[in-house]
């Protein structure tokens, strides 16, 4: 698997997620900017996958700003560092010389089997490679992607961030003929940090527990602030989890067309549950998550990935 | 009040509603092109108000289509007729020799008072009225209009059909500066037709209660097949409610924002509940029902219009 | 000859021309909001008739904004009066105290045989009358506008003021069915006012001979100072004149589409001259003007208005 | 200088004039799908650069379809292979294993002194390598494309072919920050090949003669077909002669503004020669073209490049 990310509270998540998870092989990991520049993008996913001992996993930047229009980082959910509240001095690994694309071209075409991307920020880099390296496809067993909503949105009304950030990168990863899975705020506001789980992680006694509880905690005060969320959802995991254990979230195959041209709806993900529009493509839509086995898997993963103590 | 209406199965229980009432005056009632043509829409209008012993009330023919854009009718959802299902032979009265649009100034500017202005079709009688005639907007208390929704639509994923076959004229609509409230697919989708309540309407022991009746099963046999509802929503008379009792529906105000330009979005209505925006106009919307004092309301103003036994 | 305005200078000069041209009979004049608002255009049209000894012709105030979106008056073109430059100062008829819409209708409707309809400025008030009466349309024999262009625009790169103004309103009398021709700038780009044109005016010896003077000549000074113009055109007489005399200009029929959606070209004419979009409606375009006969047909008929010595 | 092309008729004579003029140096040629597929494009330029003797040079493959939407090649303009009409059976070399947009970057980073790009197919490959390689950016001296129009277009009424095959590619490369030339069919439209300078080529007693003029007259042929030219213009080579020699055209400093989102206008050009929109960015905007220069510039390149006897 590689994660191309944008960290971020919740991609920190999704990536300790990936590391921790047994049945997981984190092949690289491609950094985008999103939540912040790719700068801080970059330098957070090196700090947590040196946090979570998985130092040794290749990272390279990719995209520092959507195909088309400007980048508008979200600061005011993910603070001025992209991944404000924990304490994360932590010595990090050098990145890879080469631009994120590439690294996920070689990874493909070094794998012996199909390889999953699974994309939690803009899909700047995923859709560049699409276009730039057809080739690789037949390679990509799925993208599972965070980003849209069959419901509202976050950034708009109807527009969800990674997707707002960059639409045509997800109309182009849309059209990609690669299988995917959409995780959208639909299911992933139900994968809400309540006080319990929070004080569960910081119980785990290791110093990657604290990071997660410290990370959520930041997350819910910026969740409270700007939506009135009693408790934040943790987006980005659960595209993660998606990946390990497909029972996690229930899905059903839809039409899903990235509005372009709206004046207020540019960014939506257009999901045609009732088969109206007759439009392709077909996407595997999340429109259940099992909430109890999401934070289970999660809670698991860090546990297992940090055994500094605390 | 006035309702300016397309019936429609819905829009005869809101023309039922606003003659049962009996807090409500209803000085007139206009047509629009929309659940099906403004020939069969009119015709409709006239069967109802016959069949509610309200035979008096002028009615007056407005636009026969869109302001932009051609016509689609509902004929899937209303049937052939726009009000499929019952039997509604009855000698109706003739229709205003004025346009719709007249009949609304003229009544507005004879009332004493202000008067509110119900809209439960496509916009258009209602922006025409905005653009040609401003100098009665003063006397216009509120516009409530059923349209719309702040989550997913019921003709494309996004759109209301009201709202979807007529954007520019909701957009003259919000701009107009009358107070308004939206009433849309997010509230009266709970306002569900379950057998219980058809068979109550039919214990009513009158040919009007026989025809909600028939109404309301018609629409269940459509909606089941076209979006697989269990029960019907009827949209419309939600919209009449709310003017008799404000307590019904609860309202937020928010921006309002109708998708003219979207490629997949067009007719949108854009609401935006956590003020991210920045938008005008505000706009009275409606998040919550009280469902059963709807049904109750609704109960009597049928048990009230219609005593001729059925 | 119904001319529906909104003087502004041209505009000025087409109601000169429709009054003083024997061959033809102004059955009345509506006014928009354009060049100016819509208190200023109606006043102004009410001058100019007055200057011209038609005091007698029914002038009806319309739409005092574009269907949807915001006014843009052009007051670096046509000053703060909407017709800066002459001395005005003349006692006025009053306005018929019906709608311009409305009195387009009657006129129609009373009409022996079928009008034209001549339109000068943003077609709200012809777009209104198609809308609310499609009964009028079959006894409109030919709508004739000044708007658009095949080339480029003046408010825009590739937008012209008058559809710029009000885009939907275009599109609905586009697609109304009626005759049309199409006046663009094309070729009122070549009705320019040169010094040698203002002298002969000025020459006339007549009050209403250095009103065009000085209308032209203040005309001149804006065409200059905003586009960098020698001479100004004159648009809107082109499109009664073309009326008068169809030889005036050459037409070519073709496919003309309004740009509704554009970020940078809303408002443009998109006119398929080489046939390549298969799009309907067929107008006739005029793509070239005898610019002789035009200034002999406009000199006649301001001699002919104006017997008044200056 | 690097060539980024779509052979093409008029690509090929682009190609034949960067390899006979003796003061441009041609480190490089990409290939996109425009004209025809990427397959046939690359195909026709490492033919066109065997015949000139230029077989050393190195040729890659880039884009095989637009960032976003589908790609419609121009068939009815250049035939089945893209370059239809001449004998072009010729040995070929191979192309370089490395995209397109990589060769771009390496050879930009590998030379000494910085790089003119000249673009004279859909700009797919250029926008990549700005937004995959930004680095490279302080490197390029300019980038000069044949694409748009001030005037009207030839794909649609405002969209020229480079333009509206991706819009989103040349909305990239408009705002990258580097200095551009936009060779517009303003100015490639007076660059026609009459009858006499078809023969002039066809005289020139090589074999690379007659094939321009066999690329000129079958050109003429669908130029004649589809638009009705009396003679075909040859737009692409004009973006060379203006790096040779940047007084064979007169360029003016202008905002151009790419129209991603219209209905009918998606891909025009929007170059505001007033200076009516306050908009960025500035593009050296082409005006003028000196014809008689240009033709002695490409004739004396053909007659250089080709020593071989026809
Ligand atoms: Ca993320
Ligand atoms: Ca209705
Ligand atoms: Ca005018
Ligand atoms: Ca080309």
């Amino acid at each position: 698997m590689i994660v191309d990310c944008d960290p971020g509270h919740d991609d920190a998540l999704a990536l300790l997620l990936a590391v921790g998870d047994p049945r997981l092989q984190l092949l690289g990991v491609t950094t985008v900017a999103g939540n912040q520049t790719l700068e801080k993008t970059t330098r957070n996913a090196l700090r947590i996958l040196a946090l979570a001992g998985a130092g040794e996993v290749p990272v390279a930047a990719g995209c520092d700003r959507p195909l088309v229009g400007e980048l508008t980082v979200a600061e005011d959910i993910h603070g001025g560092s992209g991944l404000d509240g924990p304490d994360l001095d932590v010595p990090v690994a050098a990145i890879a010389d080469v631009h994120g694309v590439e690294l996920m071209r070689r990874l493909i075409m070094g794998s012996a089997g199909p390889v999953t991307v699974v994309a939690t920020g803009p899909l700047t880099n995923v859709a560049l490679l699409v276009r730039t390296h057809p080739e690789v496809l037949p390679r990509v067993r799925r993208i599972v992607f965070m980003g849209g909503s069959t419901e509202r949105g976050n950034t708009t009304p109807y527009g969800e961030f990674n997707i707002v950030t960059d639409p045509e990168a997800a109309d182009i990863v849309l059209r990609s003929g690669v299988p995917l899975t959409m995780i959208g705020l639909n299911v992933t506001h139900q994968a809400l940090a309540t006080e319990e789980i929070i004080a569960e992680f910081r119980g785990l006694g290791t110093r990657l527990g604290v990071v997660c509880a410290d990370l959520m905690t930041f997350f819910a005060s910026t969740y409270l602030r700007v939506f009135g969320f009693e408790h934040p959802p943790v987006h980005d995991p659960v595209a993660v989890a998606a990946v390990i254990d497909a029972s996690i979230v229930r899905t059903v195959a839809a039409p899903v067309a990235i509005e372009l041209t709206g004046t207020h709806t540019r960014g939506a993900t257009v999901v045609d549950l009732h088969r109206r529009t007759g439009e392709a493509p077909d996407v595997d839509v999340a429109v259940g998550l099992d909430v109890d086995a999401f934070w289970r898997l999660l809670m698991a993963a860090v546990r297992n990935a940090g055994q500094t103590p605390s």
